[in-house]
């Protein structure tokens, strides 16, 4: 474990003395400086106790017997990169297999906020992904998730969060503040409990993740500012991006698996010419195979790179920018004495071509390779059995009981490539006193799966494409994590949501009633204890699969575990009902 | 009192919003914004509780009945001015007279380190100078000093500070971090008790300010380096303002009375293209006469503009870049909501006048005109009567007892616009048993003022160039500051010195028995209770008296000043004895 700064102090003086050796010498390279943004040939950097001793031109007098070297043979020697925001859960992986996966990419400081486990174990769910995350060998902090449920009144999650334990957790080891505060309508009204957990993470010195999901930039815009929240990464074009920079807050432009927030917003520096110290670059949500075949951070300061973003600008935000951000340009962030040694090798700051990766002092991948151990903690059966169905569940289940020849109910419509849905109407038939579905309205249900209760809610889902009897179902299904089955029969609705149920959650593809594929994702029903490389494959036979069932819709899993997302317009399904998300309220599946 | 952000929090989402009025609004003026380094035409200003609420287009909704309202009028909207680094006790006022004098020059923001009291008072005088910092109506932040005495073993203070003292300090309300780590020579050498001081001020989360007085860039700059220290403000050139940021530092350009340190500086910015993030101007040491015919920050920032810089970002580097140093980003340094509202309105950014000045919410001055108190504690009487004789000095204690015609005696040589000194030589008549000055070479003595022992060091100097029966007398004495007599004639020495022995300290010119100026410094012998207008009028008439005494140096009193401090070489007086000060130890009088 990384000793702090104040135990290794003694011991860096004598270094930088050269007085004594170091535990790591790099050797001759040149020196991308974050803070003076330069590049400087000729540099050694000497590390000891995990910590940058001695950057200069000649650590000969640091190098003694036991003293690793590593030549840096003219290459770049850049800051580990930090991800500032981001969903570990996205990834399907737990922490360890998450920092096993980007690690070889050149991450080395992690800011991730546990928002998905806290909706299905709650405090538990964040107190585990913390215990995980500070036994890597490079630096994850975790955010305190600030809303869950995302939206109290229409939706029941496993163990909702407090404002008392926001405060509690607040006094946390690696705890680094409050996770996104997605209820921006909460905090414009000046909701209470909103705003003392903002209130308690600011006494504690700590940074409030914001998350204001709208393009609204007028006195809602404002008063969100005044709540107090010091970051957005939900902006997404060049103007929402300036307003959070001038208002004091960080703007994070985020590319994720699904999120391309860089280009729209980077002009700000590229063209306007702002001063781009408060500008972050984050990836929020990445896919198991994005991680493996893609990058992580490494592909982010690429694409910026690839808009115009001057280099050294580009690693500036995903460094020092970013350990500024959370009061750590002391502790991480640059590669200057004091600072975690935290260090990529590149042959060019352009391509980045991640070569050497050195973590708290420690080689940790070389050219794509891991080259240590990503822990895991012993998940308690409370994570590993979080699928409570109460019962086996049956074909009926899933009947919507009605009479008469037809009936009109609400249709939840999916849209390519977008988040929001739409609210439709359909008349649909009804057969032997039950609604079923036609051409491309199928069937969905919510199957509540945190307290046992037996209770499913169904509806009607249009534009999935399935055809042939299918049932599609994940344990996956923002921001609740219920369990989300949509089906075109059923029987076998019901045979892929016992699947599910007996392997303690994750997703799968029915047909006919047999399994054609599944990603299982034991811990909480969200994560798997399996490389991401594992991960990834079975997450492309789920894309497989359900292309064979018909659905050609891009990203189709995504807008399957979506669908219970009832902060986002128009039409949704949660534990409780349909929700009309334009109006926050339960409304009939019958019109 | 100004209420901590987490109780204005709710009142300053209801203004945001536009359901509330706010205390003041500042209307139409040309936004400043540090943030993104740009201006922004036809911005208002909310405010409430001290704090910013709104800033943006149209603050028409927070304007009640009781809210004040001052036009801007197209004039620009800055942030209050922060001074990085400052001693007080170089105006020879106190906090509350130092931020009277200030105010009007738009500094809203003060970080200063008393060191000079620490000599006489230790820790109790610390707390003093906090205690009334604290109920400014500006933000005076104080700096724990780090090295009191300056030089252990070569003189003796009043009261010296431990280690202990340092850690206990680092909890209290208003201190924000260590005080220049003078003591290079000891963090390179690893010594115990400043490495300690640096490690309780980084595990209290505070920053550390350092001193690096050489200008070797060798390993000793970076043992020094990786000590600790956040900053330095002793950086002379370019070369080594830029070394102190490549190395995580932050480069503190100085422009006080007698430093001119932002001219050779700046052109890393101007020239070199560097990211200025991590410059910050600051003063160091002002006297009072600068306050009030000069200015203070405005003089910094114009002086910065005069040598090149971008208006707006030399006024990044009297605010937000300070701010962010000290942690402080998200309280101050920046007009945005939840920070203090520290405003200056000014119609030129270049010439920088200074209209008006908003200092946490409140007009405090207008065209140069202070508009409100800055209140005095109490200051006890131990810190009014800290000038302890042990008796009425007379002739004789100065006499330097000898033997034989004459004898070789070393000599303190002033150097004109030099700190340090010549260690001379010289052979000096002996008349009725005691050594006798000649030519330009007077009577130096360092009367021992704290505990009252009597003890008086006799030496001798040249460089004054006094004639006729003169003694000049000093209770300011870098940096123990016992007191400084130097003259020509050992009754008017005498006599000097019972003077400021009766008045509890000050500086004092006398001719023949007789007083010819004086500037009272009752408070530590350090500081007046005067106005800085009183006492820049009294030090000229000390300046003046020298000069009729025949002086003609530079900056004469300043040089009598710092004849104690030694830390500089080559040869200085203290308590103890003569020093040198090229090999630290004392040596004797007599060659």
């Amino acid at each position: 474990m990384l000793k702090p700064w104040t135990l290794a102090q003694a011991r860096l003086v004598e270094i930088a003395a050269g007085r004594a050796p170091a535990d790591l010498v790099i050797r001759g390279g040149i020196w991308v400086n974050v803070h003076t943004r330069e590049l400087i040939e000729g540099m050694d950097i000497a590390i000891a106790d995990g910590r940058v001793a001695y950057v200069g031109p000649d650590a000969g007098p640091s190098i003694g017997p036991d003293t690793q070297v590593i030549e840096a043979a003219g290459r770049y020697m850049l800051p580990g990169l930090i991800d500032a925001h981001m969903h570990v859960e996205s990834g399907m992986l737990t922490p360890a297999g998450f920092a096993a996966a980007v690690i070889p990419h050149g991450t080395t400081t992690m800011f991730h906020d546990p928002h998905e486990i806290a909706n299905v174990l709650g405090l538990q769910g964040v107190r585990l992904m913390r215990d995980e995350s500070l036994i890597q060998p490079v630096s994850m902090f975790t955010q305190m998730p600030s809303c869950a449920p995302s939206a109290p009144g229409l939706e029941t999650t496993g163990s909702p969060i407090s404002e008392g334990e926001v405060a509690q957790a607040m006094g946390w080891e690696g705890i680094i503040g409050l996770g996104e505060m997605m209820n921006f309508p909460g905090v414009v009204a000046g909701d209470g409990q909103m705003l003392a957990e903002i209130a308690a993470t600011r006494a504690a010195g700590k940074t409030v993740g914001g998350h204001y999901a709208s393009p609204d930039l007028g006195r809602g815009f404002h008063a969100y500012v005044a709540g107090g929240a010091n970051d957005d990464h939900e902006t997404t074009s060049e103007a929402q991006g300036i307003a959070r920079v001038r208002q004091g807050m960080g703007c994070m432009m985020r590319l994720g698996s699904a999120w391309y927030d860089v280009e729209s917003q980077i002009t700000a520096i590229t063209e306007k010419g702002l001063d781009p110290r408060f500008f972050i670059l984050c990836t929020d949500d990445c896919h198991s195979g994005t991680l493996v075949h893609d990058g992580h951070m490494d592909r982010v300061v690429r694409h910026a790179v690839d808009c115009g973003c001057d280099p050294l600008v580009a690693i500036q935000m995903a460094t020092i920018n970013a350990a500024s951000h959370f009061g750590l340009e002391r502790e991480l962030g640059s590669i200057t004495p004091g600072r975690r040694a935290d260090v990529i090798l590149s042959s060019d700051l352009r391509t980045l071509p991640i070569e050497a990766v050195i973590a708290q002092g420690q080689l940790v991948a070389e050219n794509g390779r891991l080259l240590v151990d990503c822990p895991r903690i012993d998940w308690p059966e409370s994570a590993r059995n979080s699928v409570h169905l109460g019962k086996e569940l049956a074909g009926d289940d899933f009947a919507v009981i009605a009479t008469g020849e037809s009936a009109r109910v609400r249709v939840i419509g999916v849209v390519e490539n977008q988040a929001p849905t739409r609210a439709l109407e359909a008349d649909l038939p009804i057969r032997d006193g039950v609604i079923e579905g036609r051409d491309d309205i199928c069937q969905i249900a919510l199957v509540e799966r945190h307290r046992a209760t037996g209770g499913v809610v169904n509806g009607f889902v249009a534009g999935f494409g399935y055809q042939g009897r299918v049932a599609v179902a994940s344990t996956v299904a923002h921001d609740s994590h219920h369990m989300i089955v949509v089906g075109t029969d059923r029987e076998t609705m019901a045979a892929a949501a016992n699947h599910l149920g007996r392997i303690g959650g994750g997703v799968t593809v029915f047909r006919d009633g047999q399994e054609l594929a599944t990603v299982p994702l034991p811990i909480a029903g969200l994560m798997s204890d399996r490389p991401a490389t594992e991960v990834a494959e079975a997450a492309q036979g789920i894309v497989r699969a359900m292309q064979d069932c018909g659905c050609q819709l891009n990203n189709a899993y995504m807008q399957h575990s979506l669908l219970a997302l009832v902060v986002i317009p128009e039409l949704r399904i949660s534990d409780l009902g349909i929700v009309d998300v334009t109006r926050f309220e339960l409304v009939d599946l019958l019109v």
